[in-house]
């Protein structure tokens, strides 16, 4: 098989070998359903405890805090939905980047009575500590700040946000899916009531996300039923799945900080290389992720390049994943006040515990040469 | 390992060697987020609409009809609080012996205005026809009934109920989760507006289901956020679980003829033994699914029996799954008017594909044993 350079880490991340080895005995010779009170029943419930254990060390949480969903968006949507249903209507905000998980479910909570704030960040798509202080003064109930961005990997401070929003009387939420496993996440340091996880961004499987609870925090659920989770999530829970979550939240933990500075080091081998082909990084100056480099080529039309790479056998994002399919301008860059032709031209590479140097160079070459082609046809046409 | 004689098919099965194989290439050669405009993004989106199409085929519906979901608890969840977030309040009636994940989301809508009305069984678990009509005289806007009950395995006549309750104005909903693969599933001779399914009681993997639904009904998501699903249910798809349902689901609807055949023979064989031991079975005179057996006998508490048949080595339960952990009486035998004593006797059999007569005849020589050593010790203590 034909395998392309994969350089969409922000979008999805292939199985890390440990996390398929730990799965697979859930992949034939054993099942069962954890609620059962037999063998097969009880030795998954011991998977998921284990894993749930697994979970909460990777984040400095405790077991009872930590409850499985289906993956980060449910987790985003049952804090905001299930956090607002047992609450009077009241504000809630979220950072005007956020991940639409969590935007559009705090912005539907309109219809029942909420009124819905963003706040605002800079052109670098760093919090804006003024926005943030007007948004405090309104006494939101419920705020979302996400702890990296997942287009521009802007990492925010996120521990000094909760505990302003804490002062001021309102439940402090974090979307951590792009965060955990490319920088340290501390549940407690961060001093948040609800930290949204998710597997399938640090090597584990698709299918399972956590939400990281502060148990003050009353939740209806989005799924009720069977009890399941602390009857917060019904539904048989998704056993191998969540063993390979545990596992990956394991292997993320050891390896967070020796993976951060090999990430490092293709960042800039890959951003000095953009800069001299007149590129222009976007948040080159806020504090990033150390795989994610969101960079634009004026006059390049991203999503026609994402498709050049793609032919040439690299795989990068115009945008963040799950909006691709939307042709509008990133919300993110839009939120930054950059122009809507030059948002239109950005490209997102996003490394991995894989990625090599190698990858790197080749890249520039492909990418050099397109800029080439590109000038040429642009000469021809004058 | 040991592995004890499964006998509990009804709360989830192993998974099926062919769709083993169908999921294998996604277990860690082959990833990618299908939203991804890139050569693993397009591998994965076409990967899900093979298995929509596996999945639509397999109940006779088109495949713009099939949204994934999670799983069945999710689907109902989605059809039930989906539905009713566009209508103004009204009327919903689910019957007396649905799963908790139907029951428990229609009962939570009182908070929102409408009235909740549970339709009673018979004394054999059948929808009681009065009671049928009296609720639909209620004109009730959201109906649901079960295909095929989890524990009695009684079968209920949704096409006609269907019938009734659109000619009164209403929307049909049927949870099927328990019918697909035992007996013949069709949405359109069904003639239901949402029909949910699950992959894990058809040998597919954990963490997929669908909700089938007639476009007509407009439905608020659960989960927002990407738009995944046609806006219905946001979250990066999971790939693996869902090309393995895919594949469950084409092997179910080959299979159901001749394994009904199979499951048939075995469940009489196992019935017939069971009454020569003075056991009831519930619903013995309802039309049922073929690999479902509910019995009691009396003065033997069910949840030691089950206890006791584990340490032999059969793994069977006392009630429905997901509510194992809960030690009330079935809810379904109440609401048939089982007297509470003689419920919380109760044990459940489920065959599946892999089940034989040896099965049978062990389980039964275990609990003949098993019996007669209780009365052993009750004639001992008189």
């Amino acid at each position: 098989m034909f395998a392309p350079v994969y350089l969409d880490h922000n979008a999805t991340t292939p199985l890390d070998p440990a996390v398929r080895e730990a799965m697979l005995p859930w992949f034939g010779e054993r099942f069962g359903n954890a609620s059962s009170r037999h063998e097969y029943g009880r030795a998954a419930r011991k998977a998921i405890d284990e894993a749930r254990a697994q979970v909460a060390a990777a984040v400095g949480a405790h077991p009872t805090e930590v409850l499985f969903t289906s993956g980060g968006s449910e987790a985003n949507n049952l804090f905001i939905k299930g956090a607002a249903a047992l609450m009077k209507p009241g504000r809630i905000a979220v950072s005007a980047i956020e991940h639409p998980c969590v935007r559009e479910p705090a912005r539907q909570l309109v219809r029942q009575g909420w009124q819905f704030d963003e706040i605002a960040v800079d052109g670098a798509g760093r919090i804006d500590p003024a926005a943030f202080e007007a948004c405090l003064a309104g006494k939101p109930k419920l705020v979302s700040v996400m702890l990296a961005n997942n287009e521009t990997g802007v990492i925010q401070d996120v521990a000094a946000h909760a505990k302003a929003v804490r002062a001021a009387g309102g439940w402090m939420h974090c979307d951590a899916v792009q965060a955990l496993g490319k920088v340290k996440v501390d549940f407690r340091a961060l001093g948040v009531q609800g930290l949204t996880l998710s597997a399938h961004k640090i090597y584990g499987p698709l299918g399972a996300g956590a939400l990281v609870i502060d148990k003050r925090v009353e939740l209806a659920p989005l799924v009720a039923g069977g009890g399941q989770e602390r009857n917060l999530r019904s539904g048989t829970e998704n056993v191998m799945a969540i063993v390979g979550f545990g596992k990956a939240c394991e292997l993320a933990a050891a390896a967070v900080e020796t993976r951060a500075v090999q990430m490092a080091v293709l960042q800039q081998r890959l951003e000095a290389g953009l800069a001299s082909m007149g590129a222009q990084i976007f948040s080159a100056d806020a504090q990033r992720l150390p795989n994610t480099t969101f960079f634009a080529i004026g006059g390049v039309d991203g999503e026609t390049l994402v498709g050049k790479l793609d032919r040439a056998g690299f795989a990068v994002a115009s945008g963040s994943a799950c909006s691709s399919a939307n042709p509008e301008p990133s919300h993110t860059l839009m939120a930054m006040g950059v122009e809507a032709g030059l948002a239109r031209s950005a490209v997102r590479v996003s490394f991995g515990a894989g990625s090599t140097g190698r990858d790197v160079d080749d890249f520039l070459t492909a990418l050099g040469e397109m800029l080439a082609g590109l000038r040429t046809l642009a000469a021809m046409a004058v």
